[in-house]
C-alpha cells in the first residue's frame, strides 16, 4: 500500500524518493528490482524490497539505540519507509571483516582471510566510471569533502561495523563486509542513509559451513546461486526472533 | 655488440637482466620491445633499446649528482648498462604532474589539470592482476614493505620528481607523469632502479601547442601517432644538447 507523497525526488536501482510536505523529510520506495556488476545483471525479486526495508528499519533503529545517527525516522507500510532529507556525499564506504570479492581480484590477498583491523576501501560513486577505488590523496583532489569530514566518515563507519559485528554475531551471521552510504542531514550532521541489507552486506550464515549454503546476500544473485528472496528472508527472521528474545 | 655477461636471470617485457662475476652487479640489455596495454599490444621499434638505454643513463648520472642513489652504474654499450643487483619493490610509483591517462579514466578529474601538489599513486606490480592501483589500507595489508619505508619511497619519487621537473623544464619539456621502480641493493639501501625513459615517462614539448605534435613518448606507441622512435630520439637530442650546454 502506498502511502501519501510527494512528487518523485530521485529514482536509482533498488529505491525511489519522493518528497513529502516536510522539506527535510523524504518517502523511500525499496523496489523489488535487482541489479548487479553495475546494472549488467538485472531481475525482479518479488519480495525483496518489502524484506529490504524491513531489515533496513530494523538495523537502522538498533544503530540509533546505540547512538549511531541514521536517515530513518519510520516505516511507513510494507515497502516504505520515512527517512530524512539528506545530501548523500559521493562516495561509497565498504567495510571489509573478511576478504572476498573484488577486493580478491584485485589482489593476492587470499579469499577468507580475516581482516583485522577491518580493511577500510572508498569508492567515488558514478556508474560511468564503475564506482572506482579511491586512494586519500585521489579523494582529496575530488574536493568532495575535507579533512575533518573524512575523519568522521572512517570513524562512523568503523563504528557501525563493530555494532553491527556483534549483533550479528549473536544471530550466528558473520558479516563479511558491508557498504554504506553517508550524507548530510539539513542540520549538517553526519549519519548513515540508504539502506543496510542483503543488498548492501555480505552474511555468511555460522551455522553452516557449506561454501554456498551459507551465502544469505546478493551474492546469491550475482553467483546465480538461487533462493535469494529466501536468504533475505532468512535474515529478517533472524533479525526478528533476535530483537524478540532481546 | 654484446658485452660479455653471465646467465639471464630475468627478462622482462623491455629488458633482459644477466648475471655477472660480481654477485652485487648485473647486465642490463634494453630491448627494442614495446608492450601496451599490459602486454595486449606489441611490437618492435629499431632503435628504442638504444634510446632508452641512453636517455636513462643520462638521468640517472644527473640524480646521482643531486644526491639520489640509482641502480645505475655505467653504460657498456649502446643499449647495455651495468647495475647494482637489486631486490625491487613490487609496487609501481606513479608521480603525476598533469592529470591525463588512466587517472582520467577513472576520476572525473579533467585531462590536462594541473596537479598540484603532484599525485603519488602506487600500483601492485602484477601483470596477472593488472598493476592495480593500492590504497595505503591495501598496502599495509600485501605486507610488501613497513610503514617507515612507504615513507622513503614516497619521499624519494617527490624528490625525484622535483629534480626531474626543472631538469625537463630546461629542455622545453613538460615532466607531465612518469613510472619509478624503486629497490634494495645488497646493502639494504633504498633505489631508483629499473629505467627513466619516454617509456616510463611522459613528456609533452612546450615547443608545440598541438595536442597530438606535443607528445614525445609511449602514448605516441599507445594511442598509434607514429614516430616513436623519432619522439625518443628528440628527448635524447635534447638532453645530450642541454648536458653540453650546462
Amino acid at each position: 500500500m502506498e502511502p501519501k507523497h510527494g512528487p518523485l525526488i530521485y529514482e536509482g536501482k533498488a529505491k525511489r524518493i519522493f518528497a513529502t510536505d516536510h522539506g527535510d523529510k523524504v518517502l523511500i520506495e525499496f523496489k523489488d528490482d535487482a541489479t548487479a556488476f553495475n546494472a549488467l545483471k538485472r531481475s525482479i525479486l518479488k519480495g525483496k524490497g518489502f524484506l529490504n526495508c524491513q531489515i533496513s528499519a530494523y538495523i537502522f533503529d538498533f544503530l540509533k539505540s546505540n547512538g549511531i545517527q541514521t536517515h530513518f525516522l519510520d516505516l511507513e507500510g510494507e515497502n516504505w519507509m520515512k527517512a530524512q532529507n539528506i545530501k548523500i556525499i559521493p562516495i561509497e564506504v565498504v567495510i571489509r571483516n573478511v576478504a572476498t570479492g573484488s577486493l580478491c581480484k584485485q589482489t593476492p590477498i587470499k579469499e577468507g582471510r580475516k581482516l583485522s583491523p577491518p580493511l577500510l576501501d572508498l569508492y567515488y560513486k558514478d556508474d560511468s566510471l564503475g564506482d572506482p577505488l579511491l586512494t586519500n590523496e585521489r579523494l582529496k583532489l575530488l574536493d568532495l569533502i575535507n579533512d575533518a569530514q573524512l575523519e568522521e566518515l572512517g570513524r562512523l563507519a568503523r563504528r557501525v561495523n563493530e555494532i553491527l559485528q556483534v549483533f550479528f554475531k549473536n544471530l550466528d551471521l558473520l558479516l563479511v563486509d558491508f557498504k554504506l552510504e553517508i550524507g548530510f542531514n539539513n542540520a549538517g550532521e553526519m549519519l548513515v542513509a540508504d539502506e543496510i541489507s542483503p543488498d548492501t552486506c555480505r552474511f555468511w550464515d555460522e551455522r553452516s559451513s557449506d561454501p554456498t549454503e551459507r551465502i544469505l546476500d546478493k551474492d546469491r544473485f550475482r553467483k546465480d546461486l538461487g533462493g535469494v528472496v529466501e536468504a533475505y528472508g532468512e535474515i529478517l527472521k533472524r533479525i526478528q526472533g533476535g530483537m524478540k528474545s532481546d
